[in-house]
This record gives C-alpha cells, sequence and structure tokens, in this order.
C-alpha cells in the first residue's frame, strides 16, 4: 500500500529550521528567481492534479517556477479557475508562471476518473517522466519533481522497473541511486529499501554501508551547502547490539563501513543505538541519519511530520525530489488532498539545484 | 548501553492526554490518596538517588506517596536539604510523607562513589527490589517502582537473571512478563524485546503475538481502566508486506494471531505498515500499538517523549512500573538528571492499583 496523503487541505508554508550542519536557517531559503522545475504529471486518477493546482497557487507569487508535463484538459477539468497556459518551451513557462500554470502539453490516452486508474494512460505517465529528465539533462530546466505513480497499474501496461527511483536511475545511467527523506529537521537515508525485512538483514554488507555514506556525504556537500556533513549511522539491534550481547552485525558489519567511511575523511559515527537516534537532541547532533532498513528510519520521520516530507534521490546526475506519499485513490477527486508535500518538494528542488550550480560553478567561490 | 538519563534537570509535571479508549483526560488523574507505593533503590552509583529525592519534593503535597526502600545515609549524603524518615512499618511511612521522605532502612555493603558502581553493594540493589516485592504481594503497598540497576554490576555479584523483568517474574511466579511502555499519547508492547532483530524475526510465532495481545487487552481493562481496549497490530515488513511483494510474515504469522484475537473479543486490527502507524492520526486511532521487534515500537516512542516514558510490566500478579532510563553513570552526582520519568512512573504505578483494586472489587461497580 501506498502511504496515504493527509486529509486535511492545506495550502500553508512547509518550513521550520533544520538540523543542518550550516547552522540555523529554513530548509527552504536563499530560493534563485531564475529556477525552473520540471513536474512530471503522476498517475491521473491519483490526488497529482489536485496538489498541483494548489501548489500553483502556493507558489506563484514568490516561485520556484515549475512545468507541468501533462494534459490541459485533464488539469482544467480538475478546477476550471486556475489558469492553464499550454507553453512550447521552458522559457515560455517561466515567463507564464506568476500569470497562468504553465503545461508543456502530453495527450492522455483515456478519460480519467478519479480513483480509477486506467492502464492506457501508463504510456503518457512514464512519457512525461521520460521528458523531465530529458530537460534536465539538457540544462532546460534546473531540476525534476515526480508526482505520484500507481506502480501496479504501470505494471499492468507493461512498464519494466519496480519503480520510480529505477526508471531515473535507467534513464539517466545512474549505478547507484540513494533514496533520502527530509523533512523538517530530520533527514534520512535507508541504506536497505523495499525488500522484506529478513532479506535486508540478510543482504547487510559493509561495501553497501560504505556505498551509501559516500554518496549521501557528496550530495550532502554539494547539493545541500554542507561543507562537512554528519552522518550519523544507526545499528541494527536493540540498544545497537550491546556490546554484542544482542547480535554481532554492529562490529562485524556495520563498523568497518564506518571506519572505511571516517578514513575517506567523512564525518561518520556509530553504530548508534536505534531508539535514542530521532530524539530532539540528538537530531541536533547530525546532518543526515543512515539506517540498515526501511521501517528504522521510515518510522521517526513519519512520526514527526507527515506532511512535509520528501523524498530526494541522490546519486543522479540531475536533481530529483517527490512528495513523500502515494496516489491516494481513496480521496482522488475529493478536493482533499493536502499539497504541503509537493510544495516542500518543488522547494527543496530548486534549493538543491541552486547548491549545485554554484557548487560546480569554478568562479563561485570568489 | 542504557539509555541515557535526560540532561536537562526538571521537576514539572508530566502530562498531557493519553490516546486512550476512555476519552480524553490526563494519563495521570483519578488518584487515591490512600496509595503507598514501594520504591526499590537501584544502582546507588547511578541518578537512582538523585531522581528519588526530586520525586518526593514533586510529589509531596500532591501525592501519591511513596517509601524507598534503601540507605538513608546514601541518600542523606547527596541532598541534606532534604528530610528523610527511617520507618518501620508502611503505614509509618504514608503517614510521614508530606513532612520528609520515608525510607524502611536496608544498609549498603560499601561507600557509594558516583558514576562509580561497586558490586560489594549487589546484594542490597537486590535485596531491596526482593522486599519491595513482598510488601505489594502482603497488601502493604499499592505497587512497586523499580529504579534503575546496572546489570553488569548485578551479573559480576552472581545475580542469575537477564535483568529486572525476570526476576521481578521470579519473585512472584509469574510466567509471561509482558513489557508495556507509557508515554503521554502513545502506548506500546514489542512482542519480542532484548533479542538480536535477527533472531527477533526467526523466533517469531502467531502464538506469541496472541499470548501478548491477550494479557496486554486484560491488562489495559483491568489496570488502565480501558473498557474496550484497541490493539492495533504492526506488520514486520515495509508496508505490512505489500501483499506479499516484501515478506510474507505478515500473512503467515500475523495476521491468524489478529484473527485468533478478535475470536476471543479482542479488538485487534493489522497488520498495519509500520511506518504510518505513529503519527499523530494513527495514533487516535488505538490504546495500545504492539510491535514486532523492540525498536520497531521503542524508535517512535523515544522519538515523541523521552523523558515522562514509563515502563510497566504487565502479567504479573502485583503492579509495577519503572522509570524508562538507565543509571546514567556518566551525569550522576552532578545534580542534572531529569527526574520526570521517575515522577511519571510513580504516578502511573499509584492509578494502575487503584484502577486494579476497583476492578477487583465486587462492588466497585455499585
Amino acid at each position: 500500500m501506498p502511504p496515504p496523503a493527509n486529509p486535511a487541505r492545506d495550502t500553508g508554508q512547509p518550513g521550520g529550521p533544520p538540523g543542518s550542519g550550516s547552522g540555523p536557517g529554513p530548509f527552504f531559503a536563499d530560493m534563485d528567481p531564475m529556477t525552473l522545475v520540471a513536474l512530471s504529471m503522476g498517475e491521473p486518477a491519483g490526488i497529482a492534479g489536485e496538489i498541483t493546482l494548489a501548489a500553483w497557487r502556493v507558489l506563484r507569487a514568490s516561485g520556484p517556477a515549475f512545468v507541468l508535463i501533462g494534459d490541459p484538459a485533464w488539469l482544467g477539468a480538475i478546477d476550471p479557475a486556475v489558469p492553464l497556459r499550454p507553453v512550447a518551451s521552458t522559457a515560455q513557462a517561466a515567463a507564464a508562471f506568476a500569470e497562468a500554470l504553465p503545461v508543456l502539453p502530453l495527450a492522455l490516452g483515456a478519460p480519467v476518473r478519479p480513483g480509477r486508474p486506467d492502464p492506457a494512460n501508463a504510456a503518457a505517465v512514464t512519457e512525461s517522466i521520460t521528458r523531465a529528465v530529458r530537460l534536465a539533462q539538457s540544462g532546460a530546466v534546473a531540476a525534476v519533481v515526480t508526482n505520484p505513480i500507481a506502480k501496479s497499474v504501470l505494471y499492468a501496461a507493461g512498464f519494466p522497473h519496480p519503480g520510480h527511483t529505477e526508471f531515473l536511475a535507467a534513464l539517466t545511467g545512474a549505478a547507484r541511486p540513494v533514496m533520502l527523506l527530509a523533512a523538517p529537521g530530520l533527514r534520512v537515508v535507508p541504506v536497505t529499501v523495499h525488500v522484506a525485512l529478513a532479506r535486508a538483514l540478510a543482504e547487510l554488507r559493509s561495501d553497501t554501508i560504505l556505498a551509501c555514506g559516500r554518496i549521501t556525504a557528496a550530495a550532502l556537500r554539494r547539493d545541500f551547502a554542507i561543507p562537512s556533513p554528519r552522518l550519523a549511522v544507526a545499528g541494527l539491534n536493540p540498544h545497537a547490539g550491546e556490546s554484542g550481547a544482542m547480535g554481532d552485525e554492529e562490529a562485524r558489519i556495520i563498523a568497518p563501513a564506518i571506519a572505511a567511511l571516517r578514513a575517506e575523511g567523512i564525518a561518520a559515527s556509530g553504530p548508534h543505538p536505534p531508539d535514542t537516534l530521532f530524539t530532539e537532541a540528538a537530531r541536533a547532533r547530525y546532518d543526515v541519519a543512515l539506517g540498515m532498513y526501511h521501517d528504522q528510519v521510515l518510522i521517526p520521520l513519519k512520526t514527526l511530520d507527515m506532511r512535509h516530507g520528501v523524498n530526494v534521490t541522490l546519486g543522479l546526475p540531475i536533481v530529483r525530489t517527490s512528495p513523500d506519499h502515494g496516489t491516494a485513490f481513496d480521496i482522488a477527486g475529493t478536493g482533499t488532498a493536502d499539497p504541503s508535500s509537493l510544495i516542500a518538494a518543488i522547494r527543496l528542488a530548486a534549493e538543491l539545484a541552486a547548491n549545485r550550480r554554484r557548487a560546480c560553478t569554478p568562479s563561485a567561490s570568489a
């Protein structure tokens, strides 16, 4: 099951200070007004259209600007009060954003009924993602934000990838995408992701943790503008094994990976007892927590903040974020979907892209 | 490693409404002024003495009254400003509580140096627990609260039990003690506790979940005064296995236990996706969450509230609670230990004992 979107409609600002190594300051500060974000259409029978329209209403005045790649007829039917602007280029989109929601047209294959996805639209759903990625690769947009998709619907239409992340890796030739989840005050990276817990344990290896830590540290430096990111690595067992009394994975697998990261100059600490790693006091001491399995980091993240979570794919040659919720078919079409996570995803994508541009410009430090 | 006590001294009131099936209302309301709690001394080189004195200062006016079983010389050296009253009986203790901290004397074997535990005191540490239990069994006190112990120090002195819980079960002849952790707004029960995660997975069985659910439901009815407790049972795998795509323990082990609990009239639901089970909205829908392993429930509990967590042992013939932290040798003697969790433990013990007495009195409903 995809995690549900929150039921309460809200168009307020996300935020709150992060546990950032660069000192206090808002997550979404220092926005470059020239940044344009490409937004994929997502599953049209879900809440993607509603939250896209709501995000435009909130962001039209302040930015960052975004362009949706999708069917204007679909969006227009959701709320005729929102002005749409079919555009032929990203330059037109950036110029139009304050006045109307810019759309790079991409026709759907079948009519949309909220809550009832149709595999006849799967080709357009995936094509929207592909076009967004190509725009980012060419430099026509600064970043990609993806609306939620329904994997089972895409599978039924022959989609060969397990999910968004793997599809994006295939499109961009990335070897090892890493999932980072960011909410106000907490960033987490699960070393293993969507596998059974028993398999995650059986497959846990030092070199996976090491590779994940390297990619995470590099992304925090370049995209999050944290010069010396602090990685807190969780143990696997209760109390991090309590010196071997409750499991030896800490000594056998996790500690060697931490030592290797430190030998490379990365400020990695741990293995930390998992249950006390996410308290307010603990969160202030690191920039990202690396967890050994999905729920070890998803539980605290969602317990603290369901509304502003953003999924960031690290290790891609492009910047990509997405809201941290699913298609929410159960509330699609009711006008109750909460756009907070999508808005946070667009803001964070623009911020990461601006940071990456600065980091990759030789004169940036002049 | 034991979880650390919180560094900030605080003598304020714990609280906030719980997610209780009996509607809104404070956790610690409806206190019986006649309730006396026996408090074990815990490891004297840890923070137990400091937090005991601080708890008396907070509770002396309002109750519940408690009596410490320990060495008056040790307590007197910590803060001579707190009046102590060595007593010979629990009746004397209850009468003295508003004026002085009552102590049932039990001599230590060696001088106490904060942060440096001495196995020569282990016999007194365990004897204090034994006496508290015997007082509860005889009805001379309403409940037992245990101060934190250092297991490794007791082991060095020949203590044959893995920890407090097993020792209490042995003292009372209980077959299956169950650990419940309570914080404002959240109660959790881990079905497996202090074992390596791989072993917890390998040993997960329907009958263990079933037995744990039965004991939990009975305790919530009798001790927490929740007539029809709602048990939310977590899945084991990400997204609760996503219909078998990420693990089959939900279908094979957990769902049958839930069905068996429901067949017995217990309002059990699940298996729920673990990562969305502890959001504010989700917590409002159950009275207790049953988790499959230690960190699945300890992570959200400690992430939400480190200061007011209380450990309750269900399935014993006596009421027993304890603060949800360790001996905190690192800050012992500095006067910075936070007594909030101990105060919450004493209040909850008195409340549970009062509820149990009402539930077990035939005329209670008249």
